[in-house]
């Protein structure tokens, strides 16, 4: 059975968007550097059917977020279109015609929509029955690959809380961005064991693996 | 002249303590195991006038901290004794006779004492006139050599919300807190920007060090 990972970019101060989020300035005031050290590099260019860029200590860590990966879950909120009902005119995503993911996609929802078919393989599956629901279609759709949390940072608390997360990485920008969404947050009371599997020294970014430790 | 720097163990999820500090527990609820990847150093036995101890890729961070440093700025909080007046039997900090600094050491508190000398080297001076004063005390003691705040994190956030720190090193341990004090935290609105210097993997644990932007 495939595993369960997610893959997100955090300040040193815990934020994964800054203060004053928008559908014009999704990351927030300041947040949009924290993919500063992302955005140059080869590796995510050619995820997004673009050529030319960077290669650093970084780009292994960007090509592995692909490998092996059958199925995303994402939420709502980085889906994106607002919240509440899908309406006439449905929003299609963040990410144009061909979405960089060229895998079902479950996106966690409250609110029932027929799948969404994109080009390049990636079609949209609006999953209302919950995150546990998710993880079983995405199974089910992966075989034996892993699954990524594509993001934000609710789903990724919803699925740590929950136990279900096998690895988590983050990369820590060395940003203050001093408000905002904070990753680790609303855990509740659930204990959540993290041994640190891998460190890897980027270019303005630390990336830091964790295994959460299964009782 | 000297660089003002500081040296702290933050979990994964911002906290320097966790929920519940006490007299008794003063790093809270689970807090103790924040230093869980430093206690068993030889490097930290050393310092602390211990023999014996692990050597691991982060004793040569630990013995850092030690070099060149020829005074120490502190919190009351981190000196300890309770909030308040000093009283007829006054505290005289958590480290036994022969204190682990070996330096004068420059507490910020609102209540005036005479200073304490201890075994060692340690001198305890208590600075009533505010963050800049004990600045300007310690850069006298330590002549060209560095000052180090030895902490909390409230006197780290002053003296970097304040534009004095040169450079921070943050230990990030493998622990989800999930309440307790934050370090990065009541910084207010001064702009600090960070260039990452230089990151080490340690076992349970990674050191990056942070430069501070100057304008």
């Amino acid at each position: 059975m495939g595993k369960l990972k997610a893959f997100i970019t955090m300040s040193i101060d815990g934020y994964v968007a800054g203060p004053g989020q928008s559908e014009e300035n999704p990351l927030g005031v300041g947040g949009e550097h924290l993919h500063d050290w992302l955005i140059p590099l080869k590796a995510f260019n050619e995820a997004h059917g673009r050529e030319g860029g960077e290669v650093t200590a970084s780009s292994p860590v960007v090509e592995a977020w692909f490998e092996n990966v059958g199925a995303e879950i994402m939420g709502r909120n980085m889906f994106g279109g607002g919240p509440g009902p899908w309406g006439d005119d449905p929003w299609t995503g963040w990410w144009g015609d061909d979405p960089p993911y060229h895998n079902p996609v479950f996106v966690l929802t409250h609110h029932e929509r027929e799948p969404l078919e994109m080009e390049g393989g990636t079609t949209f599956y609006f999953v209302t029955e919950g995150i546990e629901s998710a993880v079983g279609q995405a199974r089910e759709a992966a075989g034996d690959r892993d699954i990524s949390i594509a993001g934000g940072a609710q789903a990724i608390q919803q699925y740590l809380a929950a136990g279900l997360i096998d690895e988590l990485e983050i990369s820590i920008s060395p940003l203050l961005l001093g408000g905002g969404e904070r990753l680790l947050d609303n855990l509740g009371d659930a204990e959540i064991g993290l041994e640190q599997a891998g460190v890897v020294e980027g270019v303005g970014v630390t990336h830091i693996s964790y295994g959460v430790v299964k009782d």
